[in-house]
């Protein structure tokens, strides 16, 4: 990470003293700074770019804009650039969002991601899209965060913990995008390091009440509302980044054997009657959907409760078994509208 | 809630895929939209309205408004309608919050609610206005939240999840007014969906410190802190929805028999020495208090521990026993200062 | 609280009942308002000013400043007033935090505030700067916020609850302040009531990537990722309150022969391979430092777990033994960088 050239001769300008309190079988650098005039005049070996002010006042100056939707944003002030917006609810509510701009003629509002934070809590805190409160049947909407008007969460963020807007329940869309994009990774960086992106194109929402708030109303994300015959609607996807052959791989072997790539499926239910939200990228054609399919009521089996409930079934570095791949395992799903 | 007629129609024009992997008990309608075009020209059959920008840039221009409260916000700009309005702190922290701007005068400010996740949660996750931290008499004061500048939630998830604004404790109040809301309502049916919703009249706050933040710094939620017979004041109230006899109907026929409805009484402490925060519509009698007084400090008896404590002791459908009404149960209280 | 004096000639005006539902061995007053007319005209007994809207306007037009960090506010505009100010990323997420810009020239924004809500949840809710799932092995970043954008809290609440802003990992800046202030401060005194306040003065963040955010990148706070020899850097401090024998006796007896005041240290590492993040004002000299340096990874001995991870120790009133005094026990570490 260091400009190795420029650190060796910061060694000669700066007192440095090594920790040597014991044998250390896995030696880290520890510098100590102490003299400070050294220091003052070393250019930074790192990327720290002035703060860009011109930038800054165009980026600050889209608080000026009144939309609901990053569509009307485009529609109504012409804006053609991937980034943060504000929005406004119908309500008058003001939030800031992550707008595409430019995937299959733009105006996809960002509304939620799904994080999974620890695989080792079973619907434990973190979880708030199945349940933060245990596995519990007599709570069978767990958090009920599908469809209810609770937020958490920021654009900026929404790699590193669970995301909800406002728009999640304020924005009549038509159409859904969804991105998997490796925890973590900053904002800027989310179109090009995603391991997954497509779109729906048939207006599908306009069946269900325009968003996922809606649709979820209709099919509720809860514990023994029905069978595995029961799921909610499959529609089918346009690759933006991948194809159907990726989307495969990104799940467990046994996962590819009971499910269809090419789709986005709501509302699954699996064999223990447990409720899940989507199936990314596939529609499935058995009833294990917990090793497949994210978020989800407050029931399941108990060693599979949590946001993306069994993705980590046979516990495997990569996908085996019902084990999901470790790149699917570590990436946040992100949501957007149009 | 599909328009059935439009539905059929859609039949005929849409390739629609019914699951039926296995046999099914409990058939829900199952769509899987694979033609494009066919829905391109359908009319949604739901509401779906446009965006009315004109009144969209009409609620944005309220974030013009400074001022610390509704009632200064109609007091210096002449507002007289319900929503949400931008207000500022006296350290200058900006925020959003709903304005009652009708009841008896308006000018109240939502400033709170408390609202039960899960009865199954004892001071689990989500019981921020008692604690999240379990049943634990080493932590009298449990979370905390009654009197410090600690904030959380949304004015729109006001009914889905637990909302504190700085306005809790940076506004200087004289009135309190109270709303219980069903959990889930959207902020434009509030008014009309509450169950009751009442005021104070009497300038109590002048008493107090201005506003709860202050009222509990001089009479602490927490256990331990004093017996039964020293609770906090019983305030008079003024109902907007409801009456007396409706007060008493929310509670278990038990609990009606150990209190007099027609007031609002702060910190009353029960039998084993837990502190509640709020009694809301009545004056406790007796020192059962857990079961019609919500909010409280970090110990109760371990099954009574929660933002609502005990008001489902005779786990009932409805009102039995010490078991409050599921109308009291399933509802938000709002609280609002004037 | 109450004046006295007015108190008494309130009586007369007010219609007061105590409660007696039973002997009270700890009596407290218990006022019950009935008289509305009585209240009308009395003078609050206390200090409840009218909001200065003149100052409010000025606070509010400090939304119109677009800088990334205190120190181009004031550099660009000229503010030398401590107090809230709104900041913007470089991606142009707002947000408001506190500018301290007196100390050693200001221009320090803070960025984040570590505070421990409660010495008996070990790695609970609330553990947001070690881990809120539990002491957990498998999990050895535990929640993961020294290295990720993820971010909680508010500048009001920076004493009552953890906080943390975009500006923590969106500054590019040089050196670092720390004040201890005591929980549940409010923010206009936090300068005075700060126990301990001192800053860098030797741009070593130059060498770590600008911000905590980085530095943590290059010493993660993990579990087992080093020994005790593989600690973080130490840097020297200048203080602005409180001075080196201070500093030590906010520790306890045996951790003050453990280490040297005058620094501030990044990821010291103790005996059992746990990582923590900050030694706030010493330099280990030892390996015990779960005793006096706070945050962490998610695996500790399982009854040290925390965001202050074992300042309890020894269960005591004051500093004895491993436990640190009361003052640093119950005093928010809030963090600046300039």
């Amino acid at each position: 990470m260091l400009d190795y050239t420029l650190f060796l001769s910061l060694v000669v300008l700066v007192s440095v003293e090594h920790a040597s309190l014991e044998s250390a079988p896995l030696q880290i650098e520890n510098e100590e700074l102490t003299h400070v005039e050294a220091i003052r005049d070393v250019e930074t070996p790192l990327n720290l770019t002035r703060t860009n002010f011109e930038r800054l006042d165009i980026l600050s100056n889209r608080s000026r804009y009144v939309a609901r939707s990053c569509k009307e944003i485009m529609d109504r002030y012409g804006e053609r650039e991937d980034g943060l917006y504000f929005l406004t609810t119908a309500n008058g509510m003001v939030y800031q969002t992550f707008c595409d701009m430019t995937t299959a003629g733009g105006g996809w509002t960002l509304v939620a991601s799904v994080h999974e934070n620890s695989y080792y809590g079973r619907c434990t805190v973190g979880d708030r899209w199945s349940s933060q409160q245990g596995n519990n049947a007599n709570l069978p909407d767990g958090d009920g965060n599908w469809s209810n008007r609770n937020t958490f969460g920021t654009a900026e963020g929404a790699t590193s913990d669970d995301f909800k807007t406002p728009g999640y329940y304020d924005i009549v869309a038509e159409d859904m995008s969804v991105w998997h994009v490796p925890n973590n990774f900053p904002l800027d960086h989310w179109n090009l390091a995603a391991i997954l992106r497509y779109h729906t194109s048939n207006r599908f929402l306009r069946l269900y009440g325009g968003n996922l708030f809606e649709l979820f109303k209709r099919y509720p994300v809860r514990y023994n509302v029905g069978s595995c015959s029961n799921r909610g609607p499959a529609v089918p996807i346009v690759y933006d980044h991948g194809d159907k052959e990726s989307t495969k791989m990104f799940y467990g072997p046994n996962s590819r054997a009971e499910s269809e790539p090419g789709f986005i499926t709501f509302r699954p239910i699996n064999n223990e009657r447990a409720a899940m939200a989507i199936c990314s990228g596939v529609k499935p054609t058995g009833c294990n959907t917990e090793h497949y399919c994210i978020g989800g009521g407050g029931y399941f089996h108990p060693v599979q409760c949590g946001d993306f409930p069994s993705f980590d079934w046979d516990t495997a570095v990569n996908s085996n078994g019902w084990s999901a791949s470790k790149e699917m395992r570590e990436a946040a799903v992100l949501l957007f509208y149009r």
